[in-house]
């Protein structure tokens, strides 16, 4: 059989890109990795995703492959070894459970809490925030939402706590406050020192200034309006 | 073994419900219907869905799984027969994009087309309707989603056929055009001539007043405003 080709078409600070390049990981997949310039869209981002033209896309023996929670269930069914999602089906039902509640909540919820510049705007964003991740707590399992390992759901949710923590240092506003969520912030600590995931996390300092500088655009952009 | 105790939470006029009978039906698995008012939230629903507190729910053996998607990736791995998803990854991964699609992007803006109000917004929200139909349209792969039969896309974008008939009715604007989307209105109609999904679906006089007092509603409300 012929050497599978897999490319991944990225963004360094893109979250959902982590999620795949983390699933590619555990999964020992040899991958090239392409850097894509978002605010010039190359012709073969177009190409590979015409409908979202977003990052991260899988380009697996010349198929594109697209959104990320779509990506790691496809990675998980093509390559056995390590598996990512539980075999039994009420355990899969909640690993996809929480992996959409942290997709679309928790993922709105805290950039939104980077994004609100307006006082009132942003104390509701943060309270939102606090309340999703608090509902994100409900669905550890153990160690790891995948039980005592890192699965599906620790995946889909994996960006949580990096970017949490960058976000909260930027608006000096507690998300995750270790009293009220004790388990959702041991699991941010391993998360944060697991030795796939922080490999792939980009450097804190970068991250940092990227998103300082966007949230300071946007409070010159409201301010000049 | 004993026979399999499957119960499904739902309220009528539910597209997502509808998503989940479907599968069941096409499964030929029996199951216990039970209507739940959503103005007055049962302790059984606070129970089974205590993150959403929203229905579709299914109750399997006791165990509840809660979202559409979800559910009916649940349903085909539990039982094998007639399966929904096709066997081929890369088709798996195409199908599971699209129905994404039609939830989260489709989901959204038809909504918008009925609920908004207000004259430049319901423009808006019927313009980026027909943009995201029309690239649903993009996903048709043959007769259907599906290919010749329907499919985990075909269910999960199931609702949009009926509701956006009943929606056009109400405001008098039409987002399926047959000559701009000339694919997509064959498919609405294939679906809704379905023999399964027909017989699921809510009596169409009975969804266009229960949606016609929804908005009469929300124009009275912003009439007072």
């Amino acid at each position: 059989m012929a050497k599978d080709e897999v490319k991944l078409l990225g963004f360094w600070a893109s979250p959902f890109v982590n999620i795949v390049e983390w699933a590619l990981r555990i999964k020992g997949i040899e991958y090239e990795y392409i850097e894509v310039d978002l605010r010039n869209k190359s012709p073969m981002l177009l190409q590979y995703n015409p409908v979202h033209k977003k990052v991260p896309v899988l380009i697996h023996n010349g198929k594109p492959v697209a959104e990320s929670l779509v990506i790691i269930e496809y990675i998980d069914e093509t390559w056995k070894e390590n598996p990512i999602l539980p075999e039994d089906s009420q355990k899969r039902a909640t690993a996809r459970f929480w992996a959409k509640y942290a997709e679309e909540k928790c993922g709105v919820s805290v950039y939104n809490a980077l994004c609100k510049v307006d006082k009132e705007e942003q104390e509701k964003a943060v309270k939102e925030a606090r309340e999703n991740l608090k509902t994100l707590e409900m669905g550890l399992m153990g160690k790891f939402y995948g039980g005592e390992k890192i699965g599906f759901a620790d995946l889909a949710a994996g960006w949580v706590p990096f970017w949490t923590r960058i976000i909260e240092e930027i608006i000096g506003v507690k998300l995750v406050d270790e009293e009220n969520m004790p388990s959702l912030s041991v699991w941010f600590e391993d998360v944060l020192h697991d030795e796939i995931l922080k490999e792939i996390l980009p450097p804190w300092d970068k991250a940092l200034a990227h998103n300082k500088a966007f949230r300071e655009k946007l409070i010159s952009e409201a301010a000049s309006t």
